[in-house]
C-alpha cells in the first residue's frame, strides 16, 4: 500500500494548529500554528461584561488556509511526502461556539453591516454572558421536558448554544433577526472547507449538537417548537431554520471545494471528515477504547469514555452528555469534566503567590519531596464550581487542615490533590455505572511535564495513568478520522480500531499505583467524599464533620511516623 | 498629698520591661527594658523536641535588677521625682512558667550541679513537651475529681503547672528529687524581692494557682494527695513541699529586702505586690471593671472579664478559669483567650506570601478597601487549636469560598475576619452565662496600629473597641496593685476601682459599630459558628454544610451589589 496522508486542524482558543499526518502510522510529517490576530489573543472582550468572549469568524478563515498551508510546506520537505497523497482533512474546534450565518452560510460577522457587532461574532465557548438564559432553560426543561436534561447531566449550561442564542435574542435582536441560521464552529469550518453555500446544506455533526445542543434521536433531533416556544416564539421560529439530522464522524461532511483545492495545493474532492469538539477528537487521537479513560487536562478538564451502543446505557447522573456517535461510531460516547485544573494551581502561584513559572517548578520540587497526608491538609477542587459530578457552578474552593507552619507548597500539593480526587469521584461515578475505566490515557502539557501531578492521580485513582503518544492529540484524531472518512479504498481506514491502532501511541512512560501511597489516599479520599457530599448537598449525605480534622491530624502523625 | 511613685515591672516572653508611674495620674515617668542574654532571644531550645521551651532563672534575677534601674535612672530625670518617694513595687510574669527550686528559695537552675539541664530551668509557658502527661491529669480528673475541671473549661493544658511537673518527675528524676518546690515564675520574683531564703515562706498568688494549678478554697487548695498519687506517688509526696495558701493581689507578698532597697536606691520595707499573670495584670492597667472584657492582642490573645464575687457564678463551659480575686479581690476573675492572633496573620504574611512588614501594611490597605461579604470567603481561625470556647488543641485551620480571582489581600481579610469571629463566640458564651460585657479594650501592638482590625472587631461584635491608654498596661497594672497594696496612708490607695480611676485611662480613639457591616457580619458569623460547631464537634450541632457556599456567594452578591 502506497503512503497516505491527512490533514488535521484543531482550532483552540487563541490560535489553530495543522498537522500532516502519516495513515500508516501517525507519524507528524508537518505542523504549523497559527495565532489569531482579533482582540486579546484572539478573544474579543468587552469592558462593561467580564463574562462576555467573542470571536471574529475572519480568523478563523484565514488561520484554516494559513496553518494548512504551513503544515504542507513543512511536509513537503520530508522525503516521499506528496500532496496528492493527502486523501483528506480532518476538523475540531472549540464549543459550543456557535455563530450566526446568512443564508448562503456566510458569517454575519463578515459583513461589513455586522462586523463591529460582538453579537454577531462566534459566541465563544467560555463565554458566560447567558447565565440567567441557561438557569431558565434548566427550569423550563425541569418542568416541561426532563428528558432534555438526562442525557446531559440534569443541567443546562451558560456555555453551550441555545443559551447563547436566547441570550443574542434577548440583547441583539436586529443580529437575531438577521441570522439565517446558527452553526457551531466544529460544523462551519468544514463546511467552509467544502464550499457550502447555502445555510440549509451545512452538515452538523453529532458531538457538538448532542452534547451542547439537547439533539437526540430519542425525541426526533432537536428540541421540539413547542419547548422553544416557550422560552421565546422566536425561538421557535428559528428552529425551522436550523437543521433536523446530526450525523457521527466517518459520514463525509463535504468534499473539498475546488477553490480550497486550488488555494492548498491539494486534490479537489478529497474526504472533508466531520467537525468534532477538539476533547472527542483528543480522545480518538489517544487511542480511546472500552475500559480506557482520556483525560484531556489543561486550565479545566474533559474527561472522555465510550461504551458499546448495542447495549442501552443508563443515564449516568452528574455526566454531562451521553451521545450515541458522539465519538466513535458505534459506542456511546461520554464526556465529563473538571472545572478548574491546570487553573487551580495557576491561581495559587500566581494570584495568591504572586509567582511564575520557577515558582511552579519550585513548589512541584518542595510537594515531590512530601508524602501522602503528611500535609495534614485536605481541599476542594471547586474555585471554578464543580463540572462533573455534581454539577454545580455556585460551588466554591476549601482547604481545611492549616496550623502555623503550613506552607505554600503544602497547599499546592494539597490542590494538586483535590483535582485527583476530583478526577476519582469521576472515574468512581462511571464505573458504578457499568462503564469500566482500566486505564486512564492522559494528553496536555501538565501530563506531559509534572511528574508529581501524575503520580499523585495514579495512587488517587487507583490505575495505571499513562500520556498520549501525541502532543497534538486533537489534531492527530482529527486527521484520524480523516483517514476512516477518506475509507480504505482511498488509502485509509474502514475500521476506527485498525485506524487507532497503526495512527495513535501512548508513550513508553508510565505512572503506576504506589500501594503505600494507594492507602493513605484511600484515607484522605474518604475525608474529601465526606466534604464533597456535606458542602455539594448531596441528598442523603450525613456527614460527621466533627471528626475530620481530627482524622485528617492522624493521618498525618501516621505520614510522619512512617518517614522517620 | 505629696505624689508617690510605684515600680511595675513586666516579664515577657524575650524580655522584661520595668516602668515607674505616678500614684496621683497612672503618668509613665521612667521605662527600661531589658532582654533576656540566654538561648534564642532568652528561650532554651532542644534540637530534639521541637516542643521545648525553657528560660534561664538568671536571666530574670539580672533583668529585674537591670530594667528596674534602667527605669529609675530614667526617673531620676523627671523633675519632682524621687527615690524616695517610691512606695511600692508590683510584678507580672509568662504563666504557667513553673521553675524548681532547693529549701532556700534559690533556682536549682543557679546552682553549678545543675545549671547545664534544661529539666531544672523554669519551664516557660509555651513548652509543650508534657502533652501526654496534660492528656493524662485530664482523662484522670474526669474519672476521678471532675471539679478540678469544672473551672478551668474542662480540659488540663500541657502548658500548666502540674503537666510540667509530672514531665519533670518522668525525664528528670534527679532534678524532681532534687527540687524543694517548685514556684511559679510570678511567685518567684516577688520572693526574690523580699529577700525569702526558705522556700515554704514563698507567698503564692491565687492568679497563677488558680488558673494553672487547679488550686480551689472549694477543695482545699491544691488537689488532694489522693488524686495527685494517681499521678505518680512522688506528686503526692511532693504536694507537702508546696503550699497550702494562695492570695490574692492587695495582701503583700512581701517587703523590699534591705540588700535589693541597696541594689535599687531604693527605701527598704517598701511593698512588693503579689505576682500576677501578665494577661491579668495587663486587664487591671486597662481598667477592667464589670462589663468591660479587656482582650490583651498578641500573638495569641487573653481575654479577661471579672464578675462580682458576692453573686455565685456558673461553671461557664469552655472558659479556661474562674477564679475568685485572680484579678481583683472581691470579684471573679474570668479568664479566655484564643489560640492564634497575631500568630494567623504572621503564618500568612510570612509563611504562605513570603512578605514582610511591608507585606503586611499593603494586604491591610488593600483589605480596608473592600466591603464586608464582598471576598465570599470565611475562615477558621484554628490554626493553631483552639483554647476557647471548645479547649481543643486538636483543631486546624479552614479556608472556604475560594474562587480563581481571590487574592491574599481577601483571605488576610478573611483571617482577621475569622478571629473577630472567634471573639464574639467568647463574648457570647461569657454573657450567656450571665456575666455582661458592654465595651472592649484592647492592649497589645495590633490594636494600636491596625485600624482595620479594631473596625473589624468593632462591626463583628457589634460592641464599642477601645484602646488602653498605656502601651504598657501589664505594666502598669503591676504598679497599680502596688499601689493599692502599700495603700493610702503610705501614699497609695486603699480601692481599687479608686486606684483604676485614677491611674488608668482609654485612648480617645475609639472603633463604633458601623450597622451596616453588622448586619453583613451577622450573617457571616451564622455560618462561621455553624462551621465552628459542625467542625468543632459540638454534641447536638446539626450543621446543614449543603447550603454554606451558596449562602456565602449570596452574601458576596449583595455586598457587590449594595457597593455599586
Amino acid at each position: 500500500m502506497q503512503t497516505s496522508y491527512t490533514l488535521g486542524v484543531d482550532f483552540g482558543t487563541n490560535s489553530v494548529r495543522a498537522i500532516v499526518a502519516g495513515c500508516a502510522d501517525g507519524r507528524l510529517l508537518g505542523t504549523s500554528v497559527f495565532e489569531y490576530p482579533s482582540g486579546d489573543r484572539g478573544v474579543l472582550l468587552d469592558a462593561r461584561d467580564p463574562h462576555l468572549a467573542r470571536q471574529n469568524p475572519a480568523d478563523y478563515i484565514a488561520g484554516l488556509r494559513a496553518s494548512i498551508a504551513g503544515a504542507l510546506a513543512d511536509a513537503d520537505r520530508q522525503p516521499g511526502f506528496s500532496r496528492e497523497r493527502v486523501i483528506g482533512i480532518g476538523v475540531d474546534t472549540t464549543g459550543s461556539t456557535p455563530l450566526p450565518v446568512d443564508a448562503r452560510a456566510r458569517p454575519l460577522a463578515l459583513d461589513a453591516a455586522w462586523a463591529g457587532n460582538l453579537a454577531a461574532q462566534a459566541w465563544l465557548w467560555k463565554d458566560h454572558s447567558s447565565a440567567a438564559e441557561a438557569a431558565e432553560i434548566t427550569a423550563l426543561a425541569r418542568a416541561h421536558a426532563p428528558e432534555y436534561l438526562a442525557p446531559i447531566g440534569g443541567t443546562y449550561s451558560s456555555e453551550w448554544f441555545w443559551s447563547k442564542i436566547w441570550r443574542c435574542l434577548r440583547v441583539a435582536p436586529d443580529v437575531f433577526d438577521a441570522a439565517a441560521s446558527w452553526v457551531e464552529f466544529a460544523d462551519f469550518v468544514p463546511a467552509v472547507l467544502s464550499g457550502v453555500d447555502d445555510s440549509r446544506q451545512i452538515v452538523r455533526s453529532i458531538c457538538a449538537a448532542g452534547h451542547k445542543g439537547m439533539y437526540s434521536e430519542t425525541w426526533g433531533g432537536l428540541p421540539s417548537k413547542a419547548f422553544l416556544a416557550r422560552l421565546d416564539p422566536r425561538m421557535a421560529g428559528l428552529r425551522d431554520r436550523l437543521f433536523d439530522n446530526a450525523w457521527p464522524a466517518g459520514r463525509p461532511a463535504g468534499r473539498l471545494s475546488t477553490e480550497w483545492a486550488g488555494t492548498l495545493g491539494l486534490t479537489p474532492g478529497i474526504a472533508i471528515a466531520m467537525g468534532a469538539l477538539d476533547a472527542h477528537y483528543g480522545a480518538v487521537g489517544s487511542g480511546i477504547r472500552t475500559g480506557t479513560l482520556v483525560k484531556i487536562i489543561g486550565t479545566s478538564t474533559c474527561d472522555c469514555a465510550i461504551a458499546p451502543a448495542a447495549n442501552t446505557i443508563a443515564d449516568i447522573p452528574g455526566i454531562c452528555g451521553i451521545v450515541n456517535g458522539s465519538i466513535i461510531p458505534g459506542y456511546y460516547g461520554l464526556e465529563a469534566g473538571q472545572s478548574a485544573v491546570g487553573d487551580l494551581l495557576k491561581w495559587w502561584v500566581e494570584e495568591v503567590c504572586e509567582g511564575d513559572d520557577g515558582l511552579h517548578a519550585r513548589l512541584s520540587a518542595e510537594a515531590a519531596r512530601m508524602a501522602p497526608g503528611e500535609s495534614g491538609l485536605v481541599a476542594l477542587d471547586w474555585n471554578n464550581g464543580n463540572r462533573t459530578v455534581l454539577v454545580d457552578a455556585r460551588l466554591t474552593g476549601l482547604v481545611l487542615g492549616q496550623t502555623l507552619r503550613t506552607t505554600r507548597a503544602e497547599i499546592y500539593r494539597a490542590l494538586i490533590e483535590a483535582t485527583a480526587f476530583g478526577a476519582r469521584a469521576i472515574v468512581e461515578r462511571i464505573c458504578d455505572y457499568g462503564v469500566p475505566v482500566d486505564r486512564v490515557v492522559c494528553c496536555g502539557g501538565i501530563a506531559e511535564k509534572n511528574d508529581l501531578f501524575m503520580q499523585i492521580y495514579a495512587d488517587v485513582i487507583g490505575q495505571p495513568m499513562l500520556i498520549a503518544g501525541s502532543p497534538q492529540a486533537p489534531a492527530l484524531g482529527a486527521a484520524l478520522s480523516a483517514a476512516v472518512t477518506a475509507g480504505s479504498a482511498a488509502g485509509g481506514y474502514d475500521d476506527w480500531t485498525e485506524a487507532q491502532d497503526r495512527m495513535t501511541a501512548v508513550e513508553q512512560k508510565r505512572f503506576t499505583p504506589d500501594p503505600r501511597a494507594q492507602a493513605v489516599y484511600n484515607d484522605l479520599y474518604a475525608i474529601y467524599r465526606e466534604l464533597h457530599d456535606g458542602f455539594g448537598g448531596v441528598p442523603g449525605s450525613a456527614p460527621v464533620f466533627g471528626s475530620l480534622m481530627k482524622r485528617l491530624l492522624a493521618i498525618r502523625e501516621q505520614a510522619a511516623a512512617a518517614r522517620s
